[in-house]
């Protein structure tokens, strides 16, 4: 499989299959999450278990254009609904949970429960998006803007692992994975750098398999050649990082509310750790932004 | 004053004056600390004192175009350069100290002598920058990208305060001046947040003077009237922030970082505290950041 290196690309490539995902969403009463669905629907990607009260139909006519593609579950209780999706997905009966304009606390609530919810004993839940960036020549994989304050050495590493089982889905062979910091020294004042050193030690006796990480280094010198050039940084990356993992949600927040807004990048983001690809999109996120991320949902969701 | 909106305003504003600061700059040994002196020769903003090795003149003829606007004092040792140049501002012989490419730390060593140095006791050190976006209305203030690890609440009182005298020296008479985070929630799993509602009251009781503070905010509510409005959040920052202060460096220079790559911000920046101006850029800071630094530099110092 060739590299997927934009949106336009991953969209292609998820019609060339001809494999409808199932998707669970929980109050789509926006019109964001309308213009998401709709286009899912228009390119033939995903069918959807709309679960909320009865106004989305009728608010949302669009979505009756496509039967047999679009069931309703009318629950008018939010948490409810939020209940009722994660039992669908838990059993299997979705591919692929997203939030619609429910508050992300109370689908949490639903995910986390430990008895009826969506996430392992064990598993790390973390957050892991990709950006479509005009001036960056591919598409670049960020962790974690949106859900650990600041990971421990294991759950940095937990992290990783996501990263490279996307960036698989994505076709790509051998993901280069940047630990992003200041600059590219190590010091005890800055304990995530002590623990980067610990992951390139890790990754360069084989742990994570066919991958290339190293930092820490800074966001320049991992996207960008010649910033590793004028400093005399020698780094395999080379500037030419698929992944940068972040110090602290911050940073990773930072890089994200900056780069969409100021280099008009777009961004797909999902949860990770749970049974399935989980779309937990914020309420400022664009239609665009949203209907990415199902697409990065029906990419890396198991089931074909 | 009309407010300074971007780069170019600020060169012209500088000329207008028809008042050269003078700038001793420490081993000046690379090309782009060469084009940066150059450019300011050229503009007529500021007269320079080169200390270092001798064969600064002879690398950069340029410089011997500009008689009676250039001098050099010849010291071999990079260490010894550096206590001179800090001597000389000391004793007010230069209003501006500028770091070509010795090491940052031997530099820094040199200004935070006890005895002999440019930091009064008491007074914070910090970095504050300002950034020409091409897709923001005006330039951009922010601050910390390089100092401060983690500012305590009095260190970030003072970061506020050095960007509002940047804010008046650029002539933005009521700065509005945005604390970052990746929400608008105050927790206390992020202390900082609760030193934000600590400074929006110092600000609300008038503490600050003419100014707008909110905060928390992320990066595109305080930068983008819109985002905003999608959230329904209502600030006076309005999206049109003036001054972003980040919760800790790793935001700050992922910010600085990102930005300059991925949108093509320029930067100027200078460290805030010593009793001078002191420019000291990054070894991969363009030739062209370098000069807007040096502009900064003549705009803020406080001679004329």
């Amino acid at each position: 499989m060739e590299p997927i290196r934009d949106f336009a690309q991953l969209t292609s490539h998820l019609k060339s299959l001809h494999s409808r995902k199932r998707i669970a969403v929980v109050c789509a009463n926006d019109s964001h999450t309308e213009y998401a669905v709709t286009r899912a629907l228009e390119e033939g990607i995903a069918d959807f278990l709309m679960i909320g009260d009865s106004a989305i139909l009728e608010k949302y006519p669009a979505l009756r254009q496509h039967p047999g593609h679009v069931e309703m579950i009318h629950l008018e209780d939010p948490d409810e609904a939020a209940r009722e999706a994660v039992r669908i997905a838990r059993e299997g009966d979705a591919d692929i949970l997203m939030k619609g304009i429910i508050n992300t606390d109370n689908l949490l609530h639903a995910i986390l429960d430990k008895e009826k919810g969506l996430l392992p004993k064990g598993k790390v839940l973390t957050h892991l998006a990709v950006m479509e960036i005009p001036t960056y020549h591919k598409l670049l994989f960020f962790s974690d803007a949106a859900v650990i304050p600041r990971p421990t050495l294991q759950q940095r590493i937990e992290m990783i692992w996501y990263a490279i089982h996307a960036c698989r889905h994505f076709g790509i062979e051998q993901p280069r994975i940047a630990l992003t910091h200041c600059t590219e020294k190590v010091s005890p004042k800055f304990p995530h750098s002590l623990d980067y050193v610990n992951i390139v030690e890790l990754a360069e006796a084989g742990e994570f398999g066919n991958v290339i990480i190293d930092g820490p280094l800074d966001v320049r010198t991992s996207c960008e050649q010649e910033s590793g050039n004028i400093k005399g940084i020698v780094s395999p990356i080379n500037g030419d990082a698929d992944v940068l993992i972040f110090p602290n949600i911050e940073s990773g927040n930072t890089f994200y509310k900056s780069v969409s807004l100021f280099a008009r990048g777009e961004m797909a983001g999902l949860l990770q750790g749970p049974l399935c690809p989980v779309v937990l999109p914020s309420r400022s996120d664009s239609g665009l932004s949203k209907y990415y991320s199902i697409a990065m949902a029906c990419l890396t969701a198991k089931k074909y």
